[in-house]
């Protein structure tokens, strides 16, 4: 069957979203580190936000508690709260960014969408995501909006299920193999990879674990449109 | 055209809600008060989250980020770090809540779905909704979710577009005037409003400034199926 829908991730595959959250890392490693100087942030970080995962979800807002609370058990509850106002105005900053567009992404899209149907499918912070998108210049060129809270199987089947779409003509672009990927591969649709240069270790999946067949590998969404002619 | 469609609001309509955040500001009063004890806590709360909803929008994790600048801002620096982490906790404990059903819900649902399709809409924040509503034990009731990012004209008239529902056999039941009632009837459709007996200051609007028609109001859930009957 031939493919009719492109669903595309937002975030690393659209859009600069990663490397945002890298650099307020290391600005509060910087920060921490003045406090208590053999500190591991960055390791004491990543335990945060796994353990809060369950409540806060994705995005920006969770980013910034799990950073506040990272502070105050690094430094003992010594951290003053004029460096905790700091760390507020930096979720702040992320928050009100313009969205930076990966390159290639507009010609393509626009190309695109001449051909396929856009479905713009993405997960995270309902608010923050849809800002972004207002943002990026790029919502005219989608056909919808899907925002979920977490890209499982579920999920997926449920959007095209709604939207009267068939796995075999649909096809899911981004970089992240655990939610863009392999859930898609399962339902019996296809995908396409485009691997961003940082990956959120909670992204990451063993490559052997992704079935063989049914997914292609780029190396920036310039690529896409001939991709998918072969398919 | 007889009504096939119900949509219901969840917050303060299905659940308790803004008793919740009721209570959580009483702790930050007092906890504020015993570091600056005439500090109008609720006025500076209220102007931050003003200030903060186009960045942050709504919901708990919004929330305790606009509590924990408000106790910086009022303690001008000074409030110590292991009292934001009591904050921090405070936004934890109202995300893990039991959901509280207000009175008549489950059976007032559990009628109505055999007459109507039941959609819940509700806004927010997306992870939060979803926990919820799981944590509710409704889910199963509803045709359809919809969580918005902000309920107004446009977010109504997508909703009913794509579900291929007519403004005229669909009526919206909530305790917002601004969200559930007021952007509802500009559509063409029809409204009940159940008073909440707390209403968030954000979601005032004038009861003048809604139709006189097309909208009724009931004390209580419980009555809403008798009413329906009426249109």
């Amino acid at each position: 069957m031939p493919i009719t829908v492109v669903g595309l991730d937002g975030d690393d595959t659209l859009w600069h979203n990663e490397t945002r959250f890298n650099v307020t890392q290391g600005e509060l490693r910087d920060l921490l580190r003045r406090h208590v100087p053999d500190a591991d942030v960055d390791a004491y970080l990543a335990e945060t936000e796994m353990k809060n995962l369950g409540m806060y979800g994705y995005g920006v807002k969770a980013f910034t508690l799990s950073m506040i609370e990272t502070a105050i058990e690094v430094t003992g509850g010594k951290i003053p709260a004029s460096d905790l106002e700091v760390i507020l105005g930096w979720g702040k900053r992320m928050l009100m960014e313009p969205t930076e567009l990966l390159e290639g992404v507009e010609a393509t899209l626009l190309e695109l969408g001449k051909r396929y149907d856009l479905l713009l499918i993405t997960k995270g912070d309902l608010f923050d995501q849809e800002s972004k998108l207002a943002r990026s210049g790029l919502a005219g060129l989608f056909l919808g909006v899907e925002i979920v809270s977490e890209k499982n199987v579920d999920s997926y089947r449920r959007i095209l299920e709604r939207r009267g779409i068939q796995p075999e003509e649909f096809v899911m672009v981004g970089n992240s193999p655990r939610s863009d990927i392999a859930p898609v591969l399962e339902l019996g649709a296809r995908a396409v990879h485009i691997p961003y240069h940082l990956t959120w270790h909670h992204e990451h999946v063993p490559e052997e674990s992704l079935p063989r067949e049914g997914w292609y590998r780029i190396d920036s969404i310039s690529e896409l449109s001939r991709v998918l002619e072969k398919l």
